[in-house]
């Protein structure tokens, strides 16, 4: 093998690759960005509708990824290459591979990757779809269809091409750090950038000066407006200034200066700066009357296509065969598959019922690069069917001669019939003229022609995108569409590609062309290109594969459902590789290993089949898309790529680790809660004040309570832990670790990580005490106080997951079987607000939580009227009304529940229009009926109160409610006499208020 | 011809090549530079013992150079390429030429040349010597030998490569503006660059915000020096902070917003930024162990020199032979060559006769690549010789007995001969022991070898340079040495270059080696190259083809010899070419066309022959070094240089003339004079002021009155002009050219022009009274205000250029014939001083004129005791005292002088020890001679006065004289009776008082 390239010989063949397919060379910019998209070569240029190809350097600055040179690929300073592509020249994949290849890297070596990643920078106002491209596991490549830039949708798009230029190198040169890469010229990269990458560091996480870099941020700004005030707006000075901001920004924001909701107030800033911008240079374009709406240079666009003027002919078919559509797609994201094959499974049923197109079963597939229909035996023309219309009157389309009127005539011309084949039917008892058109069916092939391209139309995705002038929206660009009835094509065209009868092979074989000869053969043909159509048939494959790898190192691979179906939607030719990981990288806590494993590589994990979670293994297995060829040499890829990542991890919690999590507290300080409720360090104070008054309600033991009072102290640290900076979902899963490392109890290490359960829908809850009472305390400040500042959820925003919050604790209370007053938790925490709470928030803190649980119940499964009538009454103690909603529901399920809810309603319902409360003196009404039910009132009085349980309600109730019947039977309540009536309403009203606390039975259905 | 190269393809050829020539291959810097130099991979890579050897590009921003993209190739941003080569690889020339054939500039086809440009950055602390690099006039390359960085000496020395792109792919694609340049990728220059040009000119000319941009300043400059005082320095950052430091203040500059002295404190800070950065980072590269010490590759070294191990034998010859040495240098500036060839010349013929070697003729030649000695006939051996010493007396020499005494043989041992050897001769009427020892001469080989290598190192250079690790300084690197003694080499080296037989031919042959058979073979063999190897040849040869060349064209060259003395000392093998430029260039400023062909272009200006001067025409001449092949080639390079310069100018003086003079004056406002004198408006005011006064004392006529006084006010205006800042030397010249175009006065034109003169020694002066008063009222100004606040030059220091102004106020006195004091003149301009000026401050001003008085005159050949008799009496009035000194020379020439002096000089000297003027009453002393003499004075005394010339005072005195010498004879003025004695002295002093105001006799020789 010869020498690898130096790194400035990658960068020159990059250039000279890009240059022959007529790019414009062009030089990194002379101000510091965080991306090759800063450069104006792609932030302004991408703008409007002309034309444009680049090729450039650009060390990015990104001072957040700083690791003082000790991590061995991640630094504050990474070289980019980036390549503009507007508009798609149709192939770019193609032309990105080939690239690759004119710096060494062989697709056919290799397993090389499109995975979804979309791109956005809030920023800039810019957003696109595209992929992260992996070379045996590792990014190298930054692939995006360009929508929008600087808030303005791009058109045409563009296709931006983002190579990570010291991973390609280290890759080629096989280095386990990139300050080995030999640079050229006799250096190393090492040699080029290591001192002045830990310098860096200290400056921008030590030494920067917040207060001098605030004014400089002030006074860019100003510039950046006053040029884009000036007549007409300096654009390119404008936007240097606004690169200044950015960079000034992350120094800032490295130094960790800016608070959560100044970071929001800068973040608009410098989007509306990019966006005046934007606009300024389309201005500016539009005003030079747009000089490169021509090309620069034509071979980087496709040849206009010979094949756009064929007109193909239809074909005709006489008899059933087997239907084909493939479309063929760039790498679509996992999720993508599934959603399209489902929709695919029901518009085409539906499609074929419509278009009454006989068939026999029909299958949908979906892989990354194609979804495929197929349909056994359609036949080849529609059912034939009759219309009948009906049309004017006998009376009205004869005259009196027998002629037909013009209002017949009219009618059968419109009806498309002739008038003497009007037929004469009987309708609703008078003679009517009917049309009746027999319509044979429409060739098949000439029916799909047309339905096919609305097919396609008809798949809605999350996030679609533009590719081409055709400006249709899909999830990837359309690369090909096969569509075959039996031998011959069903020509149509969408998104301007034309359907023909050429698929393509896998990526690792350079997505070959092939000829599908017939439909029916298309499987075969699929097969023999190794290429596992069905996603069913993946998964299967899939599991075996990895659990028979887990076996050879005697592990086992944890169940984990999504990460299955993501990787069976990654490939279209599975195969498992195991990997290994130095042990001591063991010692980093397994939820960050898994983490990365999971969620960055898409590997899975290997734990001791004993122990499942616990016992991690220096092992991985990731799902190659290609064939079991070169399989080594992917596996080592992968390896370096975890170990890199692990690496990086392992910094973190080794810089963590150096610090108690006590001293991360201060830095709280600076992250804004919200701007009126303070800092994150604030809400930590309140949590602590409202942890023991929780706690007391609870009636904690004293190490419960000291446990608890503990974890509020540090239960928010680790939000300022670099590792949870880094991996957000780490949040509360780091704070136990560090605590437990450095001595903290189990019980508080617990507390810290349980505070913030369940994170999501269905996630585990705390199991301890002093974790509940956290937990409760944090979400009931949140809800109090951003109650209180009217931050209150509305229909589509919920920026501080209040939902989630009140839901938590309610499932908390309920689960745990906790008996508490919502109102009495919302007062408590109300008085450590530094804000005023009134009353009118906390009734609508505790209505919003009153709802969460209706939903919870709801969802349960329990009768609506049910749930309403346990709300209505115990909504303040969701354990409580939880309780009453199950007995109630067991005493609607009797037989004689109508006998009782009916006869307990006669009482409510007689009384109800009086709103004065009657003294009930027995002495004035003498008569039997009513002795009875006095009688029977207080037996049953003396037995409830407000805390009785529903069923203690009705088992007291109960044997009053013949008493009842009776008495409505035989005593007329409003008697003439007004005393014994107001004593006979008095009774009733204290029978109606028996439940009263317990059980609202006015909502139940039937009442 | 195939296609010319892209703009992008130069750039990847370039780097390529550098790349194959063991480059680092290097990125544009992220901060706005003003030129590669400002990258860290050269300010500084440079410092410190390591090697480096890179190539980058680098956009350069230099705001002052913006032309609103109005001119063809000058922008406040152009691209270069840096070439770092450190240390010198021994051909760093050759190299670039080669460099050069790779994007397709053969050196064959054009006239390259080396044309002496040294570098200096004071904001940086850094410069070097070295070249610009023409190619047919234009400059395409800076060449430097980079000396010191950061105020640090580099050691080793860096050879700086910096390539102009822009004009070198100019010249390759043949446009006439860089906004044709095909950029590649079917984009031109223009469409890159023309509009983010223009806008960055708006920005930085008109919108840039002072105020922001002044704090902006200051913010970088505290976060540069917080970088510097973190322990340890953070070198990136600072240097950042630096960077943009600069391009601040450059911004800064451009607005207009920088006086004279803030702009020093502004350059004397960033110097010492950018020195405390040259410092920590060699600090931090020591630390690092300068892990580049070793090189990065060696195909840059030169390869050890395989003849560096020979050990020459030094031969012998027999026979008087012809002595040639040969000093090969890369291109020395042709003020050096005469230099050397002067220094030459006498160390030569002091070597000879000090190393006793015979000779016939000796010559020595100058060309900018080689300093040549020829010496005919020169001895084999030295003179043989006898040294005689003398020692003791025989006396002492010999005892008793006869015997050797110790002193003897002491003597005889140390004079190194025997004892017995010593002869007895008679000294002084003794006889001593006399040691005669012969010495045989040395072989002149032998004594060259050690010679020749003192002889270089004699040579004195107003600036040397360093350039490989010998650290031996001279103009130019020394490339290589011829050493003949007939056909034999004399062997010696010298700064690391070993003597040989091999020359070189021309640069444009691409410097063939040619071996030198034996040094008399040497002249034709350099001729047979096609070098005109003698000054005075190439300069009649070159004066001979550019008046024929310009007789071609009907015109005439104005007689120039600086120029031509220049351009003799920029070519070996000259060859004049005709060149023409478009007429319409004719309406720009003649003066400023003029200084553009001479001092930018060395071109010759060709005028009508009738009007000399006046008529300029469209033509030029400009002196290739090379053949006459291709000479249209050349012709059309250097006609599109001109062009372009033209065009520069012509834009400055379009831009100026819409302004009128006065509108520049408040611009002078920010131009700070002194910090205590105020600005140059307040200047101006002064001189406004100062005018009329001194226009009273030369009794002015109203008319040059009122010219004086405007052209007073508009004196300055033209300092403010894009032009003067552009060309300083037309300060004056625009001046006078704006004032005419505005349609002030020819007078007042006239006199803005003529107060600026004398500009230098032997410059015009000023031909008008208003010219004149006003360039007193400026000179007068600058000594009395200058004086007052204490900056009185110094032996070396003389900032203000006093010396001068105050000869300027002497000359023009005298030539002018005005008779004025020079102390009235001070006093009146020490009037308007915004400080306060004592007597003793006008008394030094008033002596430092009067010392230039001394010096003007001594300078045109009067005795020095004459002028100071003259200055002694009269040097408050130039003008006088230079009639005096005239008139005393021709009395001194006279045959009576003695007598008449002596005589007088009696007088005196027997009176000077009286301080006390005694009454003269004749009638105390009756005698004759005393009656006589009283008579005689009485006479003389009534015809002179302090206002007499020195004519009428000698007219009237030297009848006397008999007078006074009878008197001494007969008369003894020491009288013993007391009154008798004090009349005699009384007459005799008022005798001695009567030249007083007129000349000072004592300070004449012979007094």
């Amino acid at each position: 093998m010869s020498k690898p390239l130096s790194f400035q010989q990658v960068i020159l063949r990059f250039q000279e690759f890009w240059a022959e397919h007529g790019c414009v060379i062009w030089q990194p910019y002379s101000e510091k960005v965080g991306a090759g998209t800063g450069n104006p070569a792609t932030s302004l240029r991408v703008l409007g509708p002309e034309l444009w190809n680049v090729c450039y350097v650009e060390p990015s600055y990104r001072p957040d990824d700083g690791r003082y040179a000790e991590n061995p690929n991640r630094m504050q300073m990474h070289t980019q290459l980036q390549v503009i592509l507007k508009p798609d020249p149709g192939d770019p994949q193609e032309l990105y591979l080939q690239s690759l290849e004119a710096v060494g890297i062989d697709r056919r070596q290799h397993d090389i990757r499109f995975v979804e990643d979309n791109w956005e920078s809030p920023a800039l106002g810019s957003w696109g779809l595209g992929w992260e491209v992996w070379c045996d596991g590792l990014e190298i490549t930054q692939f995006t269809y360009f929508q929008q830039a600087g808030g303005l949708p791009l058109d045409p798009v563009a296709v931006e091409l983002t190579y990570g230029l010291e991973r390609i190198v280290m890759f080629l040169q096989d280095k386990r750090s990139v300050w080995e890469i030999d640079w050229g010229g006799g250096r190393t990269y090492g040699d080029m950038y290591k001192t002045p990458e830990v310098e860096h560091c200290v400056y921008d996480f030590e030494a920067a000066d917040v207060e001098r870099l605030t004014e400089m941020y002030k006074l860019y700004e100003a510039e950046a407006r006053a040029c884009l005030g000036h007549e007409p707006p300096l654009v390119i000075p404008a936007h240097d200034y606004v690169l200044r901001c950015s960079h000034t920004f992350n120094v800032l924001d490295s130094r960790g200066a800016i608070g959560v909701t100044e970071r929001a107030g800068y973040f608009a800033k410098m989007r509306d700066l990019s966006r005046q911008v934007a606009l300024a240079y389309l201005e500016q374009r539009q005003r030079e009357e747009y000089p490169f709406l021509s090309s620069g240079a034509s071979s980087v666009e496709r040849e206009a296509k010979a094949t756009a003027d064929r007109r193909p002919q239809i074909p005709e078919l006489q008899q059933p065969a087997t239907f084909l559509l493939e479309i063929g797609v760039e790498e679509l994201p996992a999720q993508d598959i599934t959603v399209a094959v489902n929709q695919l499974q029901t518009e085409v049923s539906q499609l074929l019922e419509d278009a009454r197109l006989e068939h026999d079963e029909f299958r949908v597939y979906g892989t990354p690069r194609r979804l495929v229909v197929l349909i056994r035996n359609l036949a080849p023309y529609q059912k034939s069917y009759e219309r009948t219309t009906r049309g004017p009157s006998v009376k009205v389309g004869r005259d009196a001669f027998g002629n037909w009127t013009k209002a017949a005539e009219g009618f059968a011309s419109g009806s498309g019939v002739y008038v003497n084949d009007l037929q004469v039917q009987e309708y609703k008892g008078n003679n009517y003229l009917f049309a009746v058109k027999s319509e044979e069916g429409e060739s098949t092939p000439k029916v799909l022609a047309t339905l096919l391209p609305k097919l396609i139309a008809s798949i809605q995705f999350d996030k679609a995108m533009r590719w081409n002038s055709t400006n249709v929206a899909f999830s990837r660009p359309i690369r090909w569409l096969v569509a075959l009835l039996g031998e011959r094509v069903i020509p149509f065209e969408y998104a301007g590609v034309t359907s023909g009868n050429i698929t393509r092979g896998t990526r690792a074989d350079g997505s070959p062309e092939a000829q599908v000869a017939n439909a029916g053969a298309y499987l075969d043909l699929i097969k023999s290109h190794g290429i596992i159509l069905d996603m069913d048939e993946r998964r299967v494959m899939i599991k075996a594969q990895i659990d028979k790898l887990a076996e050879f190192v005697s592990g086992a691979v944890p169940v984990d459902p999504g990460l299955l179906d993501e990787v069976t939607n990654l490939v279209e030719q599975p195969t498992a590789l195991l990997g290994n990981f130095e042990p001591e990288y063991l010692s980093v806590p397994k939820d960050v290993l898994v983490t990365v494993m999971r969620k960055h590589q898409r590997y899975f994990p290997i734990v001791q089949p004993s122990s499942r979670e616990v016992s991690l293994q220096p092992y991985f297995i990731a799902v190659r898309n290609g064939p079991k060829e070169n399989l080594d040499v992917v596996t080592y890829g992968n390896e370096g790529v975890l170990r890199a990542r692990f690496a990086d991890a392992a910094y973190f919690v080794r810089h963590d680790a150096q610090k108690k999590l006590e001293e991360f507290l201060p830095r709280l300080g600076t992250l804004t809660f919200q701007k009126k409720l303070g800092s994150v360090l604030d809400k930590v104070h309140r949590i602590e004040q409202l942890t023991p008054r929780i706690a007391a309600m609870l009636n904690l033991s004293i190490a419960d309570l000291q446990a608890a009072s503990r974890a509020a102290h540090l239960c928010k640290a680790d939000l300022a832990t670099q590792m949870v900076v880094e991996i957000t979902s780490l949040q509360g899963v780091m704070g136990r670790e560090y605590a437990l490392r450095q001595g903290e109890a189990t019980r508080v290490a617990d507390a810290i990580f349980e505070h913030y359960l369940p994170r999501y829908a269905g996630d585990k809850l705390p199991e301890s005490l002093p974790g509940i009472v956290v937990g409760l305390a944090d979400k009931l400040d949140s809800l109090v106080g951003l109650f209180a500042v009217n931050l209150i959820p509305t229909g589509s925003a919920d920026p501080f997951a209040l939902r989630r919050a009140a839901l938590g604790i309610v499932q908390v209370l309920v689960e745990k079987n906790l008996s508490l007053s919502l109102r009495e938790l919302l007062k408590a925490a109300a008085e450590f607000q530094p804000v005023p709470v009134g009353d009118e928030t906390i009734a609508q803190a505790h209505d919003f939580i009153v709802g969460r649980s209706r939903g919870l119940l709801g969802d349960q499964g329990w009768r609506y009227d049910l749930v309403e009538a346990a709300l209505s009454a115990r909504g303040d103690d969701p354990y409580r009304a939880k309780q009453t909603v199950e007995q109630l529901a067991a005493w609607a399920a009797r037989p004689d529940w109508n006998d009782v809810l009916s006869n307990f309603a006669r009482c409510v319902r007689i009384t109800r229009e009086f709103t004065e409360t009657f003294p009930l003196d027995i002495s004035h009404d003498p008569d039997a009926g009513m002795q009875a039910l006095y009688q029977a009132y207080q037996s049953v009085a003396a037995r409830i109160t407000p805390q009785n349980s529903v069923d203690e309600f009705f088992s007291a109730f109960r044997p009053m409610v013949p008493v009842i019947s009776k008495f409505f039977v035989d005593v007329l309540v409003m008697a003439d006499d007004q005393a014994v009536r107001e004593t006979r309403l008095a009774l009733l009203q204290r029978i109606a208020a028996l439940p009263q606390g317990i059980v609202d039975l006015s909502k139940v259905e039937g009442f």
